[in-house]
């Protein structure tokens, strides 16, 4: 039996190890996610700011990092605000397996730290081409370390660090992140989008709209496969655990329905386009597969492949009237559309998730997206206004016109190619 | 002894646990292959075409990913016709670990079904730059929801769900996929290719070729890196299994043997290269490491290491040898040579098989190659034809001429470069 | 007892498996950074020699692979000169399970090969438009068969195949390469670049420095992204093992660290940047990410996380400074900053062992790094001279300023684009 206590804890240890290794895979791939979205964005915007663009993408992801790490994840998961959720469990203590823990809290910071840097990656898409880019630096301290963790706090936190509530006690559940990770991001980029205004020559002089095609298609494309193996991580590794037989189901029915999501997303874009448009455009392909999986990100452990193709599908629908209906109507000009697939389709996943999911409610659905929403767009209006009055967001009218990359970067993208 | 039970339970949960982790690991690497063939494809085609190449990419994936859900997967691997493989193991029932399972019924599913796209990307190359988008679409749909999964029962799914032969009983071995993938893909390809009929301009005036080069090198190198880090998870995952030693053994040969030769295969297509054409081409380079994957794909576990490598050069003088011949001899248009990496190769891996797999024969091996030949190619030229007649299959000369990415969709993929 | 025999066997046999797995995904993970270095270094040079940097980036890593299977991980790890290492384990004796062994043979010998390839990828963006490229391919022969596998013997080699010393005895430590990988392939390209002389008009009649930009800065940052995601699987796999929960906390901090050494050295050469020139350099900033990850490569395992920022934050500082003072100081063109990037802050990585590993000493780490520098640059400084006596390793100036990518590989990289 001394014997059978060893053989237990070795293979406690074991699955210890195996839930760990999963948790730093799959955050590996959410970490690439960054990449998926630097090409995205790089494709979708003018040739003459796109290193602006990259330079942004690149910083934001460091940024996140470091703030996440000073007290963004101690605000999220409790344990004081500064340093402390990752340095109490650090070296010196030993990062060593408690008995309590089922994976090491080290690569929970690591999967983590990432969702972050994606909520903050929607953000660079929706104000690209016009916005000062150490504003936009300056916008990204505040959001990944303090009003990305507090409503964090409220959702996956269990509870709030200033002992405020619970989201989930209102029957509210937001599987990987459609609202905690996407809306959130969509609801920072409006408040910075209405303060920044419209591109110079987006709307003609009657207020109608004209298309800025993105100068690099390939890079939109690659980013968007990118985006999507990343998503098998962002949505696989939310389950939290893999080493038993219900976790890996679980864990490989998430990973088959983020698959099936996406595809039917792109495929109703592609049908849509070709419907409105007379074209398959091909950024609206992207942006449905991209609207596939922001949809499903709610839940996608408990719908049937079938269901989770369906709403994807709901998703690829949804993402084209959104664009057109942001573009021609409210006149909110977000050159990647970053806006609709992460905000809309993020809305449109957390009111799907009842369908499948007993333990939510519409009600607890509905006043948990309101509530990121106020949260996250009020805050960033605030700072973002500051901002603003501090050092201006926009950069000048001839900057804009000459290219921020040139005025910002001090370098060219592409200073080879002959542009038009 | 009770205590034992817990154990011996509990342990083989963490083996379940293991191989469903690894073939979902394995499944994503596959899945990622599909970006490395858009940017392959992407890479050696014209500008001028380049957006729409992407579309059909991203969407024959999307397509491949339902069909193989709807009825492929069922086709393939039995439990009736409709949505049955996926749905009867679907979550009302729980996707639930079943004793005699090793693994995750849904990581199967995920594992399959990404290659079904991949034999279906290789058919987008070969057609490239001439081809209706959705006449390209419609073949899509029956490829991957029928033909693939049809020959797929005969070999891999054991036994055919029309109650027909299984070639396996008749000495086929076809590890990952030489010819039950990759030939097959090429067959579809070259059934399209001879119906749909060279690119204006390809053949002078005495049928003598002329070099198309592809407009973006940097994008089909990074295909073809992708698509080779995507091989560990094609070959590596086609084990089945590696939570024991025997099973990790084996994963861990085929990762060796598949780096090797792919290394194997670019090392004889670049000196091939030099002594051919006086130049070391990157293009034969590109084609000469895939080459060496295909070669290996259909026994990766049995080689040593330096035979895999020799194997891959074989390929990698294969390859050169095959897309001259095509070109030059036969007038076959294909601009990626996608039917001489896949096809070609994938004839020479089926013929390696016996010399290291004692389970394997040569007559088995022939006949099976025909087998899947003759079924893909002959179904193919069907479908083909009867959507040549239904919607045609090829667009106007004019509008080849101005290039599928405005005609089809309504934008092009450099907007802003200038193009001599 | 019988039975709990057959329950320690499979216990002992799935942490096998795991590690094995584990390893064969890090070494994926380091196999894509080839990818990365392709990437960064296309985008970083001229149009006109971007199809050659490709053609050496993918035969280089093609070549790796066959020499270190050959005789290089032979010389580094022991059991004689040629194939034994592979061999010996090889199929013919099963690449069985064996008691003393914790994971597969091959799973070492492919986690090992990918970091050769890593130190030649680095000797390639050096050496980048003006060099032969069978000259290149030559000492890429000699570097990954020999040069390299020769001082890896004399440190995680343990002992030298030769009977000579182990750097390890004299207190030296190198967790992950900072100075066994990125310092030996900076100097051997050190050597390279003294011998080749610096690219026509990169300095003045007055030696003063010209900036050459590169042609493709979203493919540098795609690089820069690809090697970050890497970097995971190359330091995360040093630790060598991860199926216990300690060595699954191992993994998990050095993900962490590696992920905030990156954030760090981008932050501090983003700011380096805008103080020293005025504008946000975009190629400093990726420049600045992977000093950090250099930085932190010889010790990411004992470090904070907070620490590991710090140190990969004195990297971004420093690798602005060393790039500034060899281009202008010192007149060693580097086209793409390898040598500052992958040299200077390998030493600083080295340096920094004893700060918070015990085992490690400065004079051991001084006397690593001079033997390391010593012998790899000494040993390249006399095959790249053979070389250079023997076929020459500068390309004629009319080739140069053709562009070697039509006198190497007989085409172009962009043959579309119209260039400025």
């Amino acid at each position: 039996m001394e014997h059978s206590a060893g053989v237990l804890a070795t293979l406690s240890e074991v699955q210890y190890a195996l839930d760990t290794f999963y948790f730093l895979i799959c955050g590996a791939l959410v970490m690439w996610m960054a990449a998926g979205f630097s090409m995205l964005e790089a494709g979708l915007v003018r040739a003459k700011n796109t290193a602006e663009i990259l330079t942004k993408n690149v910083s934001l992801f460091a940024i996140s990092c470091i703030m996440y790490m000073i007290c963004g994840y101690a605000i999220m998961y409790g344990g004081g605000i500064f340093l402390s959720g990752i340095m109490e469990t650090g070296v010196e203590e030993g990062f060593l397996y408690e008995a309590e823990e089922t994976y090491s809290p080290s690569s929970d910071f690591f999967f983590q730290v990432v969702f972050v840097a994606t909520a903050m990656s929607i953000v660079s898409g929706a104000v690209a081409e016009r916005m000062k880019l150490w504003a936009f630096l300056a916008f990204a301290v505040v959001m990944t370390g303090f009003i990305y963790p507090m409503q964090g706090s409220w959702t996956w936190g269990g509870e709030d660090v200033f002992g405020m509530f619970s989201l989930e006690d209102l029957g509210f559940s937001d599987f990987a992140g459609s609202g905690i990770v996407h809306m959130a991001g969509a609801a920072a980029a409006l408040a910075g989008v209405i303060l920044l205004g419209a591109r110079k020559g987006k709307y003609g002089p009657n207020g109608e709209p004209r298309a800025i095609p993105g100068a690099n298609l390939p890079l939109a494309t690659l980013g968007t496969f990118i985006l999507w193996m990343g998503w098998f991580g962002f949505n696989g590794g939310s389950v939290l655990a893999t080493a038993e037989a219900a976790s890996a189901n679980d864990v490989a029915i998430v990973f088959t329905n983020t698959l099936l999501a996406a595809a039917g997303g792109g495929v109703t874009a592609m049908i849509m386009s070709k419907m409105m448009f007379g074209k398959s455009d091909l950024t609206m392909l992207l942006n449905g597969v991209l609207a596939g999986l922001v949809t499903i990100t709610a839940e996608p452990s408990t719908p049937t492949p079938l269901l989770a193709t369906i709403f994807g599908a709901a998703g690829g629908v949804l993402v084209v009237l959104s664009i057109t209906t942001l573009d021609r109507v409210f006149k909110i000009d977000d050159p990647v559309g970053a806006i609709s697939v992460h905000g809309t389709c993020g809305i449109l996943g957390l009111l799907l998730v009842p369908v499948t999911n007993g333990d939510s409610t519409f009600i607890g659905q509905i006043v948990g997206a309101i509530t990121i929403f106020v949260w996250v767009f009020g805050a960033s209006l605030i700072v973002w206004s500051i901002i603003k009055a501090v050092m201006g967001i926009r950069v000048s009218a001839e900057e804009e016109y000459e290219g921020v990359d040139l005025t910002e970067c001090g370098q060219e993208a592409y200073p080879e190619f002959v542009m038009k």
